[in-house]
Parts: structure tokens; C-alpha cells; sequence
């Protein structure tokens, strides 16, 4: 021992345990607060998600009050309300007070808030930048009073510190309403929260959403369907992509004393046959005792998992946005822009790393959006809108990774945000979204992921081409058909005319001309009447509304080649929509489209095949998807054809 | 109460703490490991960093050694060891088996790690992904044996389980030594350790680095420089842009009995007299009791911060990595390409939330760099080089802010990374870099960074302007003044032969028809002698090194005008460069430059100018930036006016 004292212990002095808390509070802008005018977003975000997710959970149709009350100096008090279920007092200080700290966390079900940060995130930005203490009051049930709770964050422990405790009279039957005042730039950041609020109110039909401006203007996001989003279901973790470190603590803390009852009953997917071939494929006897086994033994069941087929996960777990609201979405982001098309594409469930995810896009393309600029992005993560961040996204790594050239984009070197008239919408829905931070801006870039975003807008992307393609060609065949069926027949007339002979029929020429099947279409919407019809298709309590809309789609279909024509039609349709008459006769319906096999079609005859849909909003349905089969598709304009489902 | 179970009181049951270490095992993406490439990124550059970390804070000039043993099935065992100061025992299980736990992250000092989370998580990742357990070994002094100790972390508690102790013989006088095994992708990571480390061996030229490679393949990325850089100094926290929270907290918590001591000891930059402007314009007493004040009145000290003057922060607190490396930097990444020229550009320290930080910033221009291709970003955040996340890091966002359409780039609609034969470098220092995550690969988007790296790069995209303008206007002069100085002569020549008369002198034409000053210049290197040459300028014991170079710049100055001229000439100097011989004698010689007042100058003379510099590597100093006073710039050509320093 020297009497100099060693440089580690001099170090070992200053080590010290640093709380959760200390850490945000000294890197806020890792939690979205960075600067004033996203610290408003952040804290809306964060209130808006958190009364969302409660309604949800319990059922209660969503109906969400903010205010932003403007003072001088950049700060803002901020009042977030809920008419969910309240929160019980003991909790409050846990929820609002202490980082780390929630109920969704250890839950594998998709929901909005997922970290245990946000709120009391909320509150520690609010304590940080204006010293003053958060106000909560909460109401659980309507026959009891709410009670009012101030609370500030002592950061060296992460625990609230209560500051006073109250019961008032509230009308709420239950609910939660949070007051915090924070340093944000209003003027700047009102933008992003109306952005916010109205693209979270476009996904969220169900939800009602005022906003009040601090001069006393009032947003009304109005609720549209009263129907809440299929509540997703809580599941166990699937085998695939588990991470050996998890199953071994898995397999640690497990009641269960048997392997294959570990595996069954600990894991989503896991049936008697599947476990079977599992312990079969590792060598390991169903009777091991799992919190008794090796890490030796554990990597081979590790490795087994990924060499038996395992069912997907339930999707039962995910609740994703659905074509018809992702349309509506996009439709209402280019209200002004009357785009060309609208096409999404929605991908079957995957996994990463253990957590169940989908992955839906959509692409606007057209109208007066800019040729020559990037191709905006718009990206979701289960149901929230992401608004910062765009350049870390694993959904702009994934387009970027797409030669757009083949699909008729603007993109330099093939890589990149391509440009073009067009705007693209990325929504993951997931148990587990993969945030790059706590802010929950961008999805990390997780191959899984990146590679099912590729794979939903390459589909996409085809039908875009598709639709490009077919417009091209119907124009051409349009041009020849304008020619034939008006001068032909001028020609005709006036021939006769001169001979003084009746007009001859020229549909035989014309048909030895075109030498196509031609099938055109078009869309109608009508008003429901308040009383639905008495048709039992329309039995379905999703029906029409009183109110809603009836989508018409009337097609037809033209023989003008010059032998009999026989074949089938199908037409795709949205699968939330209700169809209702039909003519002819379908020889089949479901959920995703309709079929008919066409009686024999006569040179220069022509049939209307019609159909209705209903539970779809206006332009919900804008263009119809026809297919042919049993039938040269080379001879048909207006149909593709029919690959299957 | 009613018999049916409130729903607040079922959701309270779910409501549970989350661990740090629970929260990040479920986001590793977070922290950087989102993929098996960037995994291995990831845990080399922790290591490394802390390795630096602690040989610098100990006065140590590191040595370090990295390996890579590639098994099957992509897992990797990782070694990371350095000669720095050892940890000792007691202190192990924290440092490495703990999130949240460090030395750095209450002391405002710059330095790599900050939050007390990267080396923790390579354990923690290495687990969840390999189930293995870390082996640390150290050593604290020369005399005494090493420990090893192999961890694994309890995720639950975010605590240390240690699995065995022992002592071992170790070579080293002191040093740490982690090894961990993790699934990565080595094929695909290796390139990005190998660009790290050279980056981080250029940067950081008084480090040693090893890398092993799993076939053997050993690289060294030797030690250029015996200097440690300038050790940087803990400091207070400066009042500008402290969070109101902050400096409540701090008032609540000090030993300082009146607001003048608080104000005095606790804050850098706050001596007498600006304690007193700050507490006169607050319209505070002096003698308050701090931990007595109440809210408003720490609002009208905090507001009182910004009206009053106070002093920038002391820089001794950052370490910037000099324009001399950057250039050094930027060099080596453009060996290849032959780039016409590098330039750069420091800004003074500022301050942001109440952190000093500091930006630098180099261009490279020309050369074989391709002309349509966006300009390569290369970023760096106290001195450790930034691989990922480039989308979202605030220096990405304010190079795109700029028009660098007025500097001769391409960038259509005026934003975006500019196309151009270029490369950009960014360096951040700063006690505390705000990074968007735990990942540490983005820089957060704070608008007084922004404004500096802007500011920065506007002023390096001036001096590519000037330069670009400057070559034309030279090769402009050089191609009249070749056809003067070549063919007058020879017209001269022959017409006096043909009349059979001496050849006349013909200055005085050439001068009427160049009317202009023309300086330019040459630079040379010279291995430098063993032992420094007698001059008493080489005994600055920085000065050139045993086999070090000697950078000598010759500048020609001719006058081609047809009057005397007399006026100063400037030459532009690195500041780490050590003068040698200068003739003729200089007026004066700073750190940042060196002055002649030149003798008057008659028409058709010429003076040569020269000076040595020393304490740079060959290449390092290579292009003469010189200016002049005393004369109108237009009638020089090879200068620009000097507008001062």
C-alpha cells in the first residue's frame, strides 16, 4: 500500500447512481422537449394518447377536452381532459409523478402508451421549465366526488412529492383532467397540435375532440362512428425472434414445472403438436424441469423455435387502421389537391423479435400535388401520427430503399425519397412499437420491419403503375373507339344518304375493327334513406346510418369482338363495406369481392352489371377494381386479370 | 359502494414500476442495438469511449485493444481492454451491471459517456441476446494482481448479480478489460468499426488502437501525438438558458445562506459586479435566504439572467479538436480524391440550456468527389465519431436550411443537403451534447445549435466562395501575364535581332499592360533535424518532433504596377503551428498570423517573403492564406484585403 492514493479510488468517489428522473430531466429533448414549440406538441401528445388508450381499455367512447391558455413570457398552461375511467388516488402521485412507472408496459397488447414515461414526462418538463406543480383531478365513479391532487417530481428519487390533496364536486360521471403549465412556443407549435389533433381524429373516428385556442377559439373534431376499434386482446409472446436472454428469464420465473407446459402455456402459438416438434427438434425431454435447465440446453430450444413452423401470432392483439379509414385519411390530406387515385395495401401480420406487428400503406398520386418536389410522408404508429423525426424513420429507410424509377417516380441514383406527385402513408400497428427514443417519433430500423414496409409499398406501388398503365392504354383504345362508333356510322349515314338507301348496320365493321371486350364504369353516391331498406343484405348493424351513403357502381360490359364472349367478372370491394343489390346475379360475394359468371355475350351485344355498397362514406369507394377470368385479358380493356385473392 | 368492481380499481392493479434496465432490455433499439450490424458498432464504441474516457481523466495516453472472435450462428465475443486506471472492485458490479450508474453525469466537464448507460447495456444486451455473463477483469496498481469478476444484470431490480470473483496475474500496470459475447453481424458491422476507429484514431491522434480481427487480421492505428489534449475542466453551470426548475432546485439545495453567495458560488461567470446587476435588475435583496424564496421571485432572477450582460463561459471546459486535425481529418477521409482544397471554421463557445458547447466545422471541395451526388456529412460530438441517425441530427437539419445555391452547390428549392464535389464535417463540443437517444448517433434539434452550426458553415462556405472566385480571377491574370512575360519578351527579342540592336529592357511596357501587384506563393516540406535547429523560435517544447516536418512557405510579390507601392502583407497561420525563420523581419507574429510591413516596393521589383512553421505534420498547412492593408485590393492579385482578425 502506498500512501498515494490510486487513481481508481479517487474515480470510485465520484461514481454515483443517477435516477431516471435526474436523467430526463437533464436530457429532455430526448423525450420530445428539445425546444419550446415541440414541447407543446409533446405534451398534448402525450395527454391525447394517455386519455385514448384509458377510454379504450374501458370501453367508454372517447371524449377528450385541451386547452391551451396563453401567458406572457412562453408559458402556456395546458389542460388535458378525459371522460375515462378516473384514476384511483393512491395511483396518482405513481402516474404522474414517477418515471418508469404504468400498466401497459409488461401487457403484449397493442396500445398508444407503452413506456411509462409520457405523463409523467409531461410533468417533469412542466416542473422544470416553470417551477410550478402539476394539478390532477380525477373522478372513478359518478356517485363519488372527484378529488384534486397537486404534485410536484422529486428528481433525485423519481417520486412525486404531494404537494395538497382535495375533493370537489366535478359533473364528469368519471374522468381525468391534468393541469400543468409549460415554456412553449404557441404561435409556433399550434400548428403541429392541430396537425396532431386532426390526423388523430381521422384514425380515430371514435374519438370526440374539442381544442380550445388560448383566444377562445374552439375546434370541434366531431366523433363519426360510434362504434369503438375491436379491443385488442392481450396475448403471450410468440416464439419467433424471442430473444434467448428473455426465454432464459422466462424460464427462470415460470410456475409452470415442465418444459412443454412452460412452452404452452407461457407462448402464443405453442399447441400440444408444436411443442411436441420443439422438444423434438432440440433434443430436450418435455418432462425437464425449465427452471433447472442449461444455457446450452436453452440454445438449442432457442434454435428449435426457428426450425419448426409456427403458426403467426393472433392478429387478434393488433387493431390496424383499415383501408377505408387509411382512404378517408389520405382523402381529406388532399381535399384541396383532387388527387388521380387513391391506393393502399395492407400487409398480413408479422413478427420481430418476439412482438406481432402489420404494416398498411397507401399512396395518393395526382392532381395538383407538385411533379417535381419529394413525395410527402405521412407515417402512424397504432393510430398515432408521427409528425418529427421523418429522416430516422425505418418507414423513410424503406422507401428510400425502393427504385421508384420503375414505378414512374423521380429518384436520382435510385435511391431516396423519390419525387413526384404523391404522398405516402406508412402505419405500423404492433404490441411493441420500436421507438428510436422516448420521444416516439421515429420506428427504429429493424430489418423485420423495414422489409415488410418494402414489401406493402412495392404492392402498392404496382397498382399505382397498374392503374397508369391501364389509363394509358384505355386511352388509346378510347381514341380508336371514338373514331369507329362516331364517323363509321356519320360515314354510313351520309353513304346512304347519297344512294338513297336505308342506313346499313355497321356494328359488324365496328366489331371487326375494335376486336375487344370494352368495359367501362361508373360511380354514383346516393343518401341513404333514414329508414334502411327492407333488403336483408342490409341487415347488418354497421349498416348504413341514418344519414350515411349509398355507393352505386355501374358497369359495362361491351362485346365488340366478332365471336360469342363467355367469361367471368370479378370486383374487388373495400371488406368494411356492406353490399347490397346486385344485378346480374353474383355467383359469389365476400368479403373482398364480388364474382359473376356472365352469360354468353353476342358480337356488338352488351351487359350492365351493377352493385351497391353501403356502410362507406362518400368517395370512401371512388374507383372500381374489375378482373376477368376465362377470357384472353390481351382482348378486354378495363379489367386485368383475375391472379386469385 | 356498489358490488361491481369500479374499473379504476381493476386498471390500479396493472399500474407497476418499471425498471430501467426491464424498460431498455424491451427497447434495446434505444440504446443502439436495434440490429445485429449496428450491435456490434454499438458495444465496440462504448467501450472504446469509456476507454478514452478514463486513460484521459487519469492523465493516460491510451492504448487500446479491441478483438473480435467470430463463432457461429452470429455471435461474436467482443474484447475491449485499455491501460487506463482500473475500477475497483466494489465498484464493478455498478459500473457494468447497472443502467443509471456513473461518474460523469453530474459533473459539467466534457467528456464522451455522459448518462451512465452505454457499457451497462453491452452487458445487458450481450445477455438478452447470448445468455451469457460479462468477465471483467482490472487492475488499479502496478503492485497488486487483477480481479476478474463475471456479472449478469437482474433486470427486474437493475442491479448486478455477480457470479464468481477471483484474482489473476495481469501484465499491465493497470488497466480494464471486458469481454462479452453478442449476437452480431460481424460480415456487415466489421466496416463500420473500421471507419469508427480510424475516425476516432484521426480525431483522437494521441490514442493507441488495436483491432483484431476473428481471422487474425490485426490492424494499429498508431499514436501520433505523445500530448493528451488539454484536460477539460469541470464547471459550473452558466446562467444563460438554465431552466427555471433547475434553478429553483439548486437554490433548494445549496449550502449558501444569502442569493449573492448562491449566485457567486453555484453559477460560472458570476463574479461581484455582475451578481449585483443581476439581483438590482431582479429587484431582489442580496441577503435573501435562497432556499426561502418563493417562485416568483426565482422567476424575476431568472429573467434577470438574460437582461444582464453576463460573461461567456469559460472554454476551458472544452476540448474542440482544432482546425489542424479537422483538416488532418478530412485529409485522410479524401486521400484518394486529391480535393483542390479544405477549409474550415470555429465558432467562439456558446452556451444552450445553460451548457457551454462549441462548433467547428471543414469543407472539402473538388478533387474527384463526384459532382451530382449530395454531399458527404461527416459528424462528430466530442470527438467521437457519428455513424448513424445522420436524417435526424441537427446538423443535418441546419446545412439544409442553408442556400447554398449562392456558394455554387446544387440544391433544388433552395433546401436540402446540397450536390456537389464536397464533404462536410461537424464537430460538437460541449459539456453536454443533448443527443435525441441513449444511441447517441443524433445530435437533438435545439435551435441556438442549429444557429451556430449554420453560422459556422456560412462562414466556411464564404471562404470556398472567395477561394473559387480568387482561382478564376488568378487564372484569368496568369493567362495575360503568360502571354506578356512570354511573348513581349520574344517580339522584343526578334525585332532586335532583325534590326541587329541590343534587346531592349521591356519592364516598363509589361508593367503599364499588368497594372497590378501579383503575389503568389509556394509551399515545401522538409523533414525536420533529429535535433531542432539553435533558433531560439523551435524551443517551444511542442516543436517538432524527432522526424517531425518543417513546413516552409515561399511568397513571391512582384509589382507590376508603374508606381512604388508600400503597404502590409498578412499570412494566415494555424494556431497550433510553431514559427520558425521568418524573412523579411515580420511586424508581428501572433498566434494567428504573421505581419510584414513590406519595404515600398518600386515598379518591376520584386521582394521574396518566406516563414517556417513547425508542429505540423507534412500536408497539414498547404495552401498560403494571405491578405493586405495599405493598398486598394483591386490592384492586387494572389490577396484579399485584410479586414482585421
Amino acid at each position: 500500500m502506498t500512501e498515494v492514493e490510486v487513481i481508481a479510488h479517487k474515480l470510485a468517489k465520484k461514481q454515483k447512481e443517477i435516477s431516471v428522473a435526474e436523467f430526463f430531466e437533464r436530457n429532455k429533448h430526448i423525450l420530445g422537449f428539445g425546444n419550446p414549440t415541440r414541447a407543446l406538441l409533446t405534451s398534448v401528445k402525450e395527454g391525447v394518447d394517455n386519455a385514448l388508450d384509458a377510454c379504450e381499455e374501458s370501453g367508454i367512447l372517447p371524449d377528450i377536452y385541451i386547452e391551451v391558455r396563453n401567458h406572457e413570457d412562453g408559458e402556456c398552461t395546458l389542460i388535458i381532459e378525459d371522460n375515462g375511467p378516473g384514476i384511483i388516488k393512491k395511483q396518482i402521485p405513481h402516474i404522474f409523478g414517477r418515471l418508469l412507472y404504468g400498466s401497459r408496459f409488461h401487457a403484449i397488447l397493442q396500445s398508444r402508451g407503452q413506456q411509462g414515461i409520457g405523463i409523467s414526462a409531461v410533468v417533469l418538463y412542466s416542473q422544470l421549465t416553470t417551477g410550478k406543480h402539476a394539478k390532477i383531478t380525477s373522478k372513478i365513479q359518478e356517485d363519488r366526488p372527484a378529488t384534486v391532487t397537486e404534485l410536484a417530481i422529486d428528481t433525485n428519487k423519481n417520486r412525486a412529492e404531494v404537494i395538497s390533496r382535495d375533493i370537489v364536486h366535478w359533473e364528469k360521471p368519471s374522468g381525468t383532467r391534468l393541469e400543468v403549465s409549460i415554456v412553449a412556443d404557441y404561435k409556433r407549435g399550434k400548428r403541429f397540435v392541430y396537425d396532431y389533433l386532426q390526423s388523430t381524429s381521422i384514425v380515430n373516428p371514435h374519438a370526440q375532440i374539442t381544442f380550445k385556442e388560448p383566444d377562445g377559439t374552439q375546434h370541434l373534431f366531431e366523433r363519426i362512428s360510434e362504434a369503438l376499434p375491436t379491443k385488442s386482446i392481450e396475448i403471450k409472446p410468440h416464439p419467433y425472434g424471442i430473444e434467448l436472454g428473455t426465454l432464459i428469464k422466462m424460464a427462470k420465473m415460470t410456475k409452470s414445472r415442465k418444459l412443454s407446459s412452460f412452452l404452452k402455456s407461457e407462448f402464443s402459438s405453442m399447441g400440444e403438436r408444436t411443442t411436441n416438434a420443439v422438444c423434438e427438434k432440440a433434443q430436450l425431454d418435455k418432462e425437464l424441469d425449465p427452471k433447472k435447465m442449461y444455457r446450452e440446453q436453452f440454445l438449442a430450444l432457442h434454435k428449435a423455435f426457428k426450425k419448426v413452423k409456427i403458426m403467426a401470432p393472433s392478429t387478434d392483439c393488433l387493431s390496424p387502421i383499415g383501408e377505408t379509414l387509411i382512404k378517408r385519411s389520405l382523402k381529406h390530406e388532399t381535399q384541396e389537391i383532387s388527387p388521380e387515385f387513391i391506393y393502399t395495401a395492407s400487409r398480413p401480420a408479422s413478427v420481430y423479435s418476439g412482438s406481432p406487428f402489420q404494416i398498411e400503406v397507401g399512396i395518393v398520386y395526382g392532381g395538383s400535388l407538385p411533379k417535381d418536389k419529394p413525395v410527402k410522408l405521412l407515417r402512424f404508429a397504432n393510430r398515432v401520427p408521427l409528425l418529427y423525426q421523418q429522416g430516422d424513420c425505418v418507414s423513410t429507410a424503406a422507401i428510400s430503399s425502393i427504385d421508384w424509377r420503375r414505378y414512374g417516380f423521380d429518384q436520382p441514383s435510385g435511391r431516396g425519397i423519390p419525387s413526384g406527385p404523391a404522398i405516402f402513408l406508412t402505419h405500423m400497428s404492433s404490441t411493441l412499437i420500436p421507438f428510436t427514443s422516448e420521444s416516439k417519433e421515429a420506428i427504429a430500423d429493424i430489418p423485420e420491419i423495414e422489409n415488410e414496409i418494402k414489401l406493402a409499398f412495392r404492392e402498392c406501388a404496382r397498382k399505382v403503375q397498374s392503374h397508369i398503365h391501364k389509363e394509358i392504354k384505355r386511352a388509346k383504345t378510347r381514341e380508336k373507339f371514338d373514331l369507329i362508333t362516331k364517323i363509321l356510322p356519320e360515314i354510313a349515314r351520309k353513304s346512304a344518304d347519297m344512294l338513297d338507301k336505308t342506313v346499313p348496320s355497321i356494328d359488324a365493321v365496328i366489331t371487326k375493327i375494335m376486336d375487344v371486350v370494352w368495359i367501362e364504369d361508373l360511380i354514383e353516391y346516393e343518401k341513404a334513406s333514414s329508414k334502411p331498406a327492407q333488403s336483408t343484405l342490409f341487415e347488418d348493424p354497421s349498416g348504413p346510418q341514418d344519414g350515411g351513403w349509398i355507393t352505386k357502381s355501374n358497369v359495362l360490359v361491351v362485346n365488340y369482338k366478332n365471336t360469342p364472349q363467355k367469361f367471368n367478372l370479378y370486383a374487388v370491394i373495400p371488406e368494411d363495406a356492406v353490399v347490397g343489390t346486385v344485378t346480374p346475379k353474383p355467383a359469389k360475394i365476400t368479403n373482398h369481392y364480388i364474382k359473376w359468371n356472365l352469360e354468353t355475350l353476342e358480337p356488338a351485344n352488351k351487359i350492365d352489371v351493377s352493385f351497391e355498397l353501403a356502410g362507406l362514406d362518400k368517395g370512401d369507394f371512388d374507383e372500381n377494381d374489375l378482373y376477368i377470368e376465362n377470357i384472353n385479358a390481351a382482348y378486354v380493356i378495363g379489367a386485368d386479370k383475375w391472379e386469385g385473392e
